[in-house]
């Protein structure tokens, strides 16, 4: 099982999200094509070109078995990738912390997006057994 | 000349965008569909669901000759529709402005993104005169 995980990196981060930990429990289920996202591994980005980096998301994208997105912070990279995903028919899941702010419609309103509210570490690991045992 | 314009709404607003202005703007130069993204117009939004904000605004970038995206704020929204919008073959300019922070790769780095910065009123008319040129 590849799972590309994305993430918001530079943008604004109005919710604190423990990257780390999210990448850490979805290594349970598969392997995490983009681990370097949370900072564990940092050789994704080493000396890439922008170009470089869009180009090798989307390759991992069309590798990927599922995406799970957290999408708690507004990130236009993460909106990008979503769309990408849908329009390579890919299996979508959205987690979203309770704490961040309304999602966009382009989210919530998507039918190919599945959205999961989560308040905790264990909300989390529950929302992925279900998602991944489906 | 049919002109979607695309800007983070519910997003967090680290630089304060003058949407109104920039609607103005493009209005020299063709249709805007979406000018109740500016509150100049509220009609849009009014008892919609989120899947029919979801579906219509994808159908108005489906008519539309062009994307015009203001990207100084994150926002998943804007993300997903400039992926719509290429996955359409659609001509997309990203109006950045100067004190927005740095963007995602996913939007610098992809081939069929133009960006242009931007730091006043006369700036934005002159990269339009431009774009609509050319």
């Amino acid at each position: 099982m590849k799972i590309y995980f994305a993430t918001s990196i530079s943008g604004a981060n109005d919710v604190k999200i423990n990257n780390i930990l999210l990448i850490e429990t979805l290594k349970k289920f598969g392997t995490v094509l983009t681990e370097h996202f949370a900072g564990v591994s940092k050789s994704g980005e080493t000396e890439l070109s922008d170009k470089e980096i869009h180009d090798r998301d989307l390759r991992w994208i069309d590798e990927c078995d599922v995406i799970v997105a957290e999408v708690s912070n507004p990130s236009l990279g993460v909106g990008y990738e979503l769309r990408y995903g849908i329009e390579n028919g890919k299996r979508i899941l959205c987690l979203k912390h309770k704490n961040g702010k309304r999602l966009s419609a382009m989210v919530t309103g998507s039918d190919y997006l599945e959205v999961e509210e989560y308040s905790g570490d264990e909300d989390i690991f529950k929302i992925l057994c279900d998602f991944f045992e489906e």
